[in-house]
């Protein structure tokens, strides 16, 4: 059952998927790159998304559409009733940018797909260490995933796995962007900002983390800030 | 953590999600009814899912759309390529009308939307007897499933844990259809038929599980047919 060296790189336009796309890349996996549009409040990512996709000539690139994790609320990155923090937050606490269920999803759309099209590995930027709070970003749950997904296909009957890379998981973003920059992952084409504007905010949690980790890299992010 | 008696229900507007329908009910839940648009080839079925929601008096009845499921094909009620089988299937296979990795998803959303609205229990009408050779209705699946939505969610993290109910997962097609005329479940609204006409054909695989399912019951369908 297993494809011809085929990887499913669940792609956001941001800095870490960005990452996991040249790692996939690196180990020389013909790239399927499947991005969500799930009603974040802006679109700019996604279009990031496409310029990395491009780059890494991605064998497809599928943008699926989630409107219902917009319907149902519960998040200020697609809730519009909730604010954006722009401070930092208490690490004990699951943030409110956290988006219910959403790794859940994405992974399970993505082992749909990598049925469809045979593949036998799906990479996934999530990080245990820089990852707020967020519980769907815990190894442990990387596993119970991994195990559902192989009794819920056609493959999995069949004796096949599909494996669960997550090549970020226990690596600082100062770590990532050291791997990134050494694999050339064209971190100009990346969005992290929750604010969604032209130029990044430099101030919501995201850029923060993404700032700090590009300081203690000691190398310079290329994206534009309106703060600096 | 655990919701105010709220459930999940997930409902196609076939029989067997119906009965589950009839189950919640039964046990006292305020029902969040979450039906799956995902490129049938009719959408008949979202119809009769409707009226069934409301017979129950559901709290909401959302329809989610889920269009990836139709674009990625692999399965002939998606994918317009691929003909539905009007004949008897060998067992040992897994039909062409399995949808790949759709429990897997529908589950994953319904867990989103249980931790939004704050239910604390989900129901699937998955069948482990009558269930056509799809790896996703399998005991094994829900119960690695259940392990990966808890790790995945807040309530999960704080210790909390969604009760993934399968009243179906052991019964026979007679036995559900017995279960749910003893519950008043309203099957004179529900849909089975693949092909999705106005009156069911009663040759496909789904209409002759139905209608095997009733004469064993020894109960008259409800709906008409064309073939009768």
């Amino acid at each position: 059952m297993a494809g011809d060296n085929k990887a499913i790189v669940i792609l956001s336009g941001g800095l870490d998927s960005s990452t996991c796309m040249g790692v996939a890349a690196q180990q020389g996996y013909d790239i399927y790159a499947l991005t969500f549009d799930y009603g974040q409040r802006h679109k700019r990512e996604i279009e990031s998304a496409k310029r990395v996709a491009a780059h890494y000539k991605a064998v497809e690139h599928r943008i699926a559409m989630l409107p219902f994790l917009k319907e149902i609320g519960g998040s200020a990155l697609t809730d519009t009733g909730l604010h954006v923090p722009l401070t930092g937050v208490n690490p004990d606490e699951i943030p409110v940018t956290y988006v219910p269920g959403r790794n859940l999803i994405f992974l399970s759309i993505a082992t749909a797909y990598a049925e469809v099209v045979k593949a036998d590995a799906l990479f996934i930027g999530v990080n245990a260490l820089d990852y707020s709070g967020y519980p769907d970003c815990r190894p442990e749950f990387i596993e119970a995933f991994s195990h559902a997904a192989d009794l819920a296909t056609k493959a999995g009957v069949s004796g096949g796995h599909l494996k669960v890379m997550t090549p970020l998981l226990r690596l600082s973003k100062a770590e990532i962007i050291q791997l990134g920059t050494a694999l050339d992952v064209p971190y100009e084409l990346t969005t992290s900002c929750y604010q969604g504007d032209v130029e990044a905010c430099g101030e919501c949690d995201s850029c923060r983390l993404r700032l700090q980790g590009f300081a203690e890299a000691g190398i310079v992010d290329p994206i534009p800030y309106t703060t600096r």
